[in-house]
């Protein structure tokens, strides 16, 4: 299957995101990172814009000094509404969310807040594409779960039944991914093999 | 122009981002908040998923204490890079920023960050739907004004002509948005009637 990307021309790469994360010494790239890269490469070459939101934070206290910048000095983290990445591609609507986990057999669905699968079920009804990207981290197998799948897997759970997904359904009902150069997590691939139809 | 809304179901809204502001004592709704309404709006009618973006913020340090919620003790507010509100409206990416201004005759593009506008251009190169809503916040007038308007301007004061647009060339170029009770501020009505070959 080719990928036809649409235009070919180089952008200006706005500055993005990095979630003042800076030094990861010698762990290697992380999957946020590997992420943002891929939207990078994405974005230079006019492919997809694709951002990660910022973590959204409850603001209490701000000091505003002469002569220099104003310094929050009391603030909280809140519970995401969303899914944190999402943007365009071919005039369509991308959202997901990614997670990892440590587990070798399964993926725990308390990875996700309630909130961000409503998100995902209107996503959805509205049209977009909705998904989710897995990592397992220990042998760094990276899967494309569609958001409709993921919606299945949570309301087996909310009937009371398996709380996690098993590796194996990730493997039968996703798209598994190979880590490349550039992009790192090629999604873009994914979507345009596996929704045609929306293009 | 009849709207033709895609589904009629009542979805579960989640909670949306208020921006930390919670009073406005006899100031009536601000810009933000009617934006946020309206956004409310089409989420709890099935027909839009667009949310505000939260603040980008540069942590520096946080506090862990047992016991309780993480605590950010210092951080900074970050230039976003993108524009604030983005999200899906029958498949299509929507995106777009929010301005006012206390100016009568003229829009300042001062208010825009160049980083904003690039973002802007490369959502147009991608197909998504661009745009801004203006208030004059004066005379209470919302106007409507195309993405690739916008640029317009942007590259005339680059070219070092005006630095702002006047509000003639708005009422000209741009979509007049008569402030409604429900939703407050319909800009998916505009995007129906001018984006009508992209659905």
């Amino acid at each position: 299957m080719d990928i036809r990307y649409p235009g070919g021309k180089k952008y200006q790469v706005p500055k993005l995101e990095t979630s003042g994360q800076k030094d990861y010494g010698n762990r290697g790239m992380t999957f946020e990172e590997d992420i943002n890269e891929s939207n990078k490469y994405y974005l230079a070459n006019g492919i997809a814009v694709i951002h990660k939101k910022p973590t959204p934070i409850q603001i209490v206290e701000v000091d505003y000094p002469k002569r220099s910048a104003a310094k929050i000095k009391e603030a909280y983290f809140k519970t995401p509404s969303t899914t944190d990445y999402n943007g365009v591609y071919k005039g369509r609507y991308i959202d997901f969310e990614a997670k990892e986990t440590k587990n070798k057999t399964s993926f725990p669905l308390k990875n996700f807040h309630e909130h961000q699968v409503i998100h995902m079920k209107n996503i959805i009804r509205c049209g977009g594409i909705s998904f989710v990207l897995i990592r397992f981290s220990t042998t760094d197998e990276v899967y494309f779960l569609d958001g409709n799948m993921l919606l299945k897997f949570w309301e087996r759970m909310k009937a009371g039944r398996r709380k996690s997904i098993k590796k194996e359904e990730i493997v039968q009902f996703g798209y598994s991914i190979p880590i490349g150069f550039r992009p790192r997590i090629d999604y873009i691939r994914v979507i345009d093999s596996i929704y045609k139809e929306f293009f």
